[in-house]
């Protein structure tokens, strides 16, 4: 097995699906929506969901609009997250942000269609979904619940609340665990259930989307610690010059960037039972942390 | 049946299924969804949808989730459209609107939540409908699609464009169909859907939403042009000042009473079919047209 090979296909699968999910309009909403949407992101939510499916030997097509629907609600939060009244950044992903290009009024709008425009492909999935419904239920639920007040938009909150004052390592941990952790746990399981996952498998990789989950929002905040503007595609110290609520800032980098290896360690060993179908996991993990932790 | 008393009932049940769907917490974000979800609006859009589910004799336990999933829509897409880069309205059913509140940041990301916990509680509720999860997962589908890049959010775009300059009368239909319309009228569907209505009563009742929701959105136009804001609790005036695109604007104050009058009869024309079960729906028209049109 071609690793790079398999994922890159995946990759091409994911962008013609995301391609078709907002198609292109001549109006002004289509425009924003898709300007941010098919910017070329790493997609490690969607590789997530995928993985996870083929893991437990599920078929990619069915856990497709769930895996680019979490895509969709990642890019709404990027896009409202870089406004003006929240991080107010003027570049993302190389290019100037949503609502330095369109606008402030239609940034936010664009931000909630894309939210709003993810749960009807999974629901339009979820009604076809045949034998596995009850299972598409449930991821759909699922990432509602991991995109929600419970969720990501809590973290965004207990974030924004945590700037310019002290915070030590277990709320640095309880804001990235929603504000990061909760989306790509829930991509992974999304990818399990519709997979078919039986319990003891849903459970490991349940743990293994935890662990990575929090190792991604490590090697982020070390690359925004230490990463440059051109390797990163956006404004790169940003966290230190707001005081934000970071890993390298209550451990220090180098017990920062051990945290993220350990953390990957951990995720790893919780595939261990599964066969070479859980190399594209392996993978991911690896990419993940590799980003931040060069050898 | 005495019809005051029945939808006053009905209203009891609906805010406290709202205040479940968003429990008290004692965190930022909590108290921001709770300020705005629970400030005693019309609950238009949950009693079409509970009185549409009576009126073919379904069962109103079924339909709250999703009467109520359509009120925290409405709810998040008032917040977003108060904000400054917006409307910015300072005054809401009485009140400061959010973000004079709570700040723009925490208007944005309640609306948000709202918006996602409407679909976690409507899929957690069609993960429990049994026989009609055909019908539970179609009915938050079609939500999604109203109120999202081709329903709602598209026009409130369209509105915004339409700000300072001269519009004729399909272009202002065409906008409030989307901004307004496309929400009722599923809000009427989903009722009518959950209700088990076979396809001709859907049909006639799809056509009762999409009056409905014009004469409401005419409604509200006159209430704008010539209320007060003792009666309507928000900023009157406010369209006008902004040129914005409107039926008084395009027909004359007049001429637009007269259009909700005719929307109100073809709306009840639809109802002929059914029998006293449909007398909520026919006193909700005439509710919505009434508060722009007294006798």
């Amino acid at each position: 097995m071609n690793l790079d090979r398999y994922l890159a296909r995946r990759q091409q699968q994911v962008e013609r699906f995301l391609e078709r999910c907002v198609p292109p309009g001549s109006d002004t909403l289509t425009e924003a929506m898709r300007y941010s949407l098919l910017a070329g992101g790493k997609r490690i939510r969607p590789a997530l969901a995928v993985a996870a499916c083929e893991t437990v030997g599920g078929d990619v097509v069915r856990v497709m609009p769930f895996a680019c629907g979490i895509e969709l609600i990642h890019t709404y939060s990027l896009i409202h997250d870089d406004l003006p009244a929240m991080d107010d950044d003027d570049l993302r992903r190389g290019r100037p942000t949503n609502h330095i290009v369109f606008g402030e009024a239609v940034a936010i709008l664009a931000g909630d269609a894309l939210l709003t425009e993810a749960f009807r492909i999974m629901g339009e999935a979820a009604a076809r979904a045949g034998t596995r419904q009850a299972s598409a239920i449930q991821a759909l639920t699922e990432i509602a619940a991991a995109a929600g007040a419970r969720g990501m938009v809590a973290g965004q909150v207990a974030d924004m609340q945590a700037e310019h004052s002290a915070v030590d390592l277990p709320t640095v941990e309880m804001i990235h665990v929603r504000k990061t952790g909760a989306l790509l746990r829930a991509a992974v399981r999304a990818g399990a259930l519709l997979g078919g996952a039986r319990a003891p498998a849903l459970r490991r990789l349940t743990r293994y989307g935890e662990f990575i989950g929090l190792a991604f929002q490590v090697a982020d905040d070390i690359l925004d610690a230490e990463g440059t503007t051109a390797t990163t595609g956006k404004r790169t110290g940003r966290d230190q010059a707001r005081s934000k609520a970071t890993f390298p800032a209550v451990l220090g980098l180098s017990a920062a960037r051990q945290r993220a290896q350990d953390l990957l360690a951990s995720a790893v060993r919780e595939l261990q039972s599964f066969d070479h179908r859980a190399e594209p996991l392996r993978a991911i993990a690896r990419f993940v942390v590799g980003r931040a932790c060069p050898k």
